[in-house]
């Protein structure tokens, strides 16, 4: 319908002040602290004074493992958000918010696409409301008092090979990721290994996403593990005396912000934590507010339903009291077609038997969906050269399964696009048919946790680790650790640790390489294979190009 | 009058929404972008719209050199403001941002104190507008660009050993002060030795308080330095390509900051360079702004005259066509009595002699002022225990040097209590009078301008520097750089670089240490003494207590 490119049907948009779509949730002026007039945070006052009410349905937005063809599940989101608005619900989105960083590396993620985006999307890209800073001031505040406490007698007995808390930076930067810091004689400390992370993947922000309030946010900060004593035992946030400064440095940004979609429907848009060694979903706080406010509430879930979705469900539905009505899963034709074998420069000629091919990488997903109890629908994001034919044989897959898939136009034509999907949706939250259950219970051991989600979600015959990590997560258990969740830390473009293997393989095993303790988040984080958490600019970095013109507007960043 | 802390003054501040505070200056809401609804931005194209207007009187609040007793500057700054509005002038208030990190080592700043403040408080001493956050963004960018521009090729053949761009935390971190970056094998480049600054020390700070528009800030950030070649030859921001994307970090950052007194008269809060690796005063384009805006614009300058007043006349006002119409130096009895060698546990007790013996430090910022041309007013920021025979010893030595000293009680009573000074000081700005001229013209070469700060404002006998030094000054000299600017970096507790000589020593040399090129703020830096760029936590940091309470207020920060 339209070749215009994201940015600009975003500089096009007709934004309403922020007071008057605060308003279409109930959310008085006084109630919204404005940045500019496009973005609000909403008070706590505001937040406490709505926690008698009922919640409205939620709504979870996952997809397909990620191709290169592209999925659009914030798109979808969006849409879907703007459709259930058009037929006449009061529904709100909750989405993450953007890392500043590497938009300086390659080019920038708009918060959707086409005619289905969220506004101001530059700001969105850029500082926005500011949360990410504040969330790399409290990190960082922990990690000056940590080296400060060595400095001054470490009275806390910590030995200097085992601090385990690292800095962050909002920034692709590979030279950061491993120094030596404390050089430079006496009056700088004592000289030792350590490194940057990237601001997402704090366990700040992870904690952010997931407490419940500021005094839950405070309480968790405490109880995060930054050291280990010569005898190995943790030393805790709190120990340092770092809860109560990092809490003031979060106030602000705990709270949700507020924005619009382009056809003018509310958006929380707020927290951003990664989807590897965190949950990556947007915060509770977000999610449990606009269910106070809304009749519908759509959310997603970082990368493809079996890392993206499982956590949603696994942990942050779990941690939150939270159970989602109905669960939406974008497919493509194209990333059928990807993972049915086609290269990607062959993706515009139709090609119904590799649509066919691919199809089982979704069925997987619907699978494993249904296995949480949770009604499924499955959105096929519709792009300009798909055949009907191809889209009819995603659709009969689908069926097949047990499930509908509805043809979806939200890109090309926003809201009006995605109306039959929106009155499927909210038929299917209201139907009462869905039984969320998470996979597995809080009192199942540590390992078997893993090996559940390895076997369940992602098909594996079983799941190797050797003694050593084994032996880790026993001692966790006898810490008290052992009724936390897992959070899988793999690729996110297979169901196994290969990021090759597209479909829905079978005969393989997962690999675990390391276990860390999210003490503070509340989960144990599993890695399998490569996890990069500071990533590097390339060759030739977006930043080059990024500018403002002579008409002050952004260039380069999208 | 009241036994009241700054906190509790400043949080029983009835404020009035940012929109009347702008109203009063002329801005309509719609210039203003909001952040919160007791801070705002003032949007480019007012400022734009305003610059045809004939400019205000410009005052500049200085002060002898500090003493353990306290001056009172931005507190007499913040008065002097109230006062004039309170007389009927339309007065506008000009100062710097706090910095974040130093408020979690020591009890933070407030903006003023008593019942001459600047409001809100906590937010200015927290993330304010986000400002510092930006920079920091835009400097560390720049860092990374570097270290991503070796990895791929180093094809502007830097000399990895002459890096000599650093990167910044708002934290006071020791640990980072130096360090080793790109350890752990091929993929995290090319091991070197490098350090991180506070992000006030930035010259991307210096820049942003130095440029007129967004134009002159991009240029800027691409004239800086960061690495040299192994023939030495510069090798700029510029080349690495980062001046357009680090502008677009600093858009915001750029646009001034307006706030309130406690008497709801409008203040601009803008930018807060280091003043002595810096210049130490506010953005030139708040300052700018206000003079279009208001009848007389009071604004300060970092430590004492000798630096902070120097290099706002030297730097600043060259730098962006300003005028000072007078300058006000504040001094204490208690800091007379000070300098004149009571330690500060016997300042209680009546000392009219030792009152009389530490007035020569004031006396000699007096004839260094008066030496720019530009009128002098002494204010004697009034403390409760000072007796009148002791105020009366200050005005008469005062007298005795061509100037007026005035008795000012704006701590404890507000506008009211430096009405008698407001009017005087309104009177001395209209007169006329002001002759200003810059200390040393462009052309004089660098060494020679060093020895003329030296010996006409610190009263040395001559400038010490090693044949390393001259030579680079020569140097620089031969690349262009000879019409700079210079910008003094030592103790600022004393005329000399002994931080224990009080008063106004003879007898001395200066010492210069190291010259370091700005070349991108446009000054050289001469550094006399140890300067320290990156602080660090005491002991006991403020952090350890800082906290919510349970109505939500922040205890510990102040």
């Amino acid at each position: 319908m339209s070749h215009k490119t994201d940015i600009q049907i975003a500089r096009e948009a007709s934004k309403r002040p922020i007071q008057e779509i605060g308003a279409k949730l109930g959310i008085g002026a006084e109630d919204m602290l404005p940045y500019g007039h496009d973005k609000a945070k909403i008070s706590q006052e505001f937040i406490t004074s709505v926690q008698g009410r009922q919640n409205g349905k939620l709504i979870l937005v996952t997809a397909i493992n990620p191709t290169p063809a592209g999925e659009g599940k914030t798109t979808t989101t969006v849409g879907l958000g703007d459709g259930l608005n058009r037929i006449g619900k009061k529904a709100c989105i909750c989405i993450r918010e953007a890392s500043l960083g590497p938009n300086f590396g390659m080019k920038g993620g708009a918060a959707g696409g086409g005619y289905a985006q969220v506004v101001p999307m530059e700001e969105m890209n850029l500082h926005f409301t500011g949360d990410f800073h504040a969330i790399t001031s409290a990190h960082n505040l922990l990690s000056a008092m940590i080296d400060n406490h060595i400095y001054w007698g470490n009275t806390l007995d910590i030995d200097l090979r085992r601090v385990v808390w690292r800095r962050v930076l909002d920034m692709n930067d590979r030279a950061l990721r491993n120094v030596v810091t404390s050089l430079g004689g006496v009056a700088n400390g004592f000289p030792r290994e350590t490194g940057f992370d990237i601001t997402v993947a704090s366990e700040v922000m992870a904690i952010l996403c997931l407490a419940k309030d500021l005094a839950d946010l405070e309480k968790r900060l405490g109880d995060m593990i930054v050291a280990y004593t010569r005898d190995k035992a943790p030393v805790y946030a709190r120990d340092i005396k770092a809860d109560g400064a990092m809490t003031v440095l979060l106030k602000d940004a705990m709270q949700p912000n507020l924005v619009q979609t382009l056809e003018n429907n509310p958006a929380f848009v707020h927290g951003g934590p990664f989807a590897n060694i965190a949950h990556g979903c947007n915060s509770v706080i977000a999610t449990t507010t606009a269910l106070k406010l809304a009749d519908y509430v759509v959310t997603e879930a970082g990368f493809g339903a079996d890392l993206g979705a499982e956590k949603f469900l696994n942990i942050k539905c779990r941690k939150a009291g939270l159970s989602p009505d109905a669960v939406v899963i974008v497919a493509t034709v194209r990333a059928m077609k990807m993972n049915g074998g086609v290269a990607k420069g062959d993706l515009g000629a139709e090609n119904i038997a590799a649509v066919k091919a691919g199809c089982p990488n979704l069925g997987q997903h619907i699978a494993n969906i249904q296995g949480f109890g949770v009604p499924v629908l499955v959105a096929i994001n519709h792009f300009a050269g798909d055949s009907e034919a191809e889209v009819q044989a995603v659709k009969e897959y689908v069926a097949e399964q047990g499930a509908e898939a509805v043809l979806c136009k939200h890109w090309a034509d926003g809201g009006a696009g995605i109306e039959e999907m929106a009155q499927k949706v909210a038929d299917l939250a209201d139907s009462g048919v869905s039984r969320f259950k998470t996979l597995y219970p809080d009192e199942m051991p540590l390992f078997e946790k893993i090996e559940s989600i390895a076997k369940n979600i992602y098909h594996a015959d079983g799941v190797e680790a050797d003694g050593k990590i084994r032996a880790q997560l026993k001692e966790w258990e006898e810490q008290g650790y052992g009724h936390l969740p897992i959070c899988i830390a793999k690729t996110q473009y297979s169901f196994t640790t290969d990021p090759t293997q597209r479909g829905a393989p079978r005969g393989f095993t997962l690999p675990v390489r390391e276990v860390r303790l999210s003490a503070g988040a509340g989960f144990v984080v599993a890695i399998c294979g490569e996890i990069m958490t500071m990533p590097g600019l390339p060759r030739v970095p977006a930043s080059e190009s990024i500018r403002l013109n002579d008409e002050g507007l952004i260039e380069g960043l999208f």
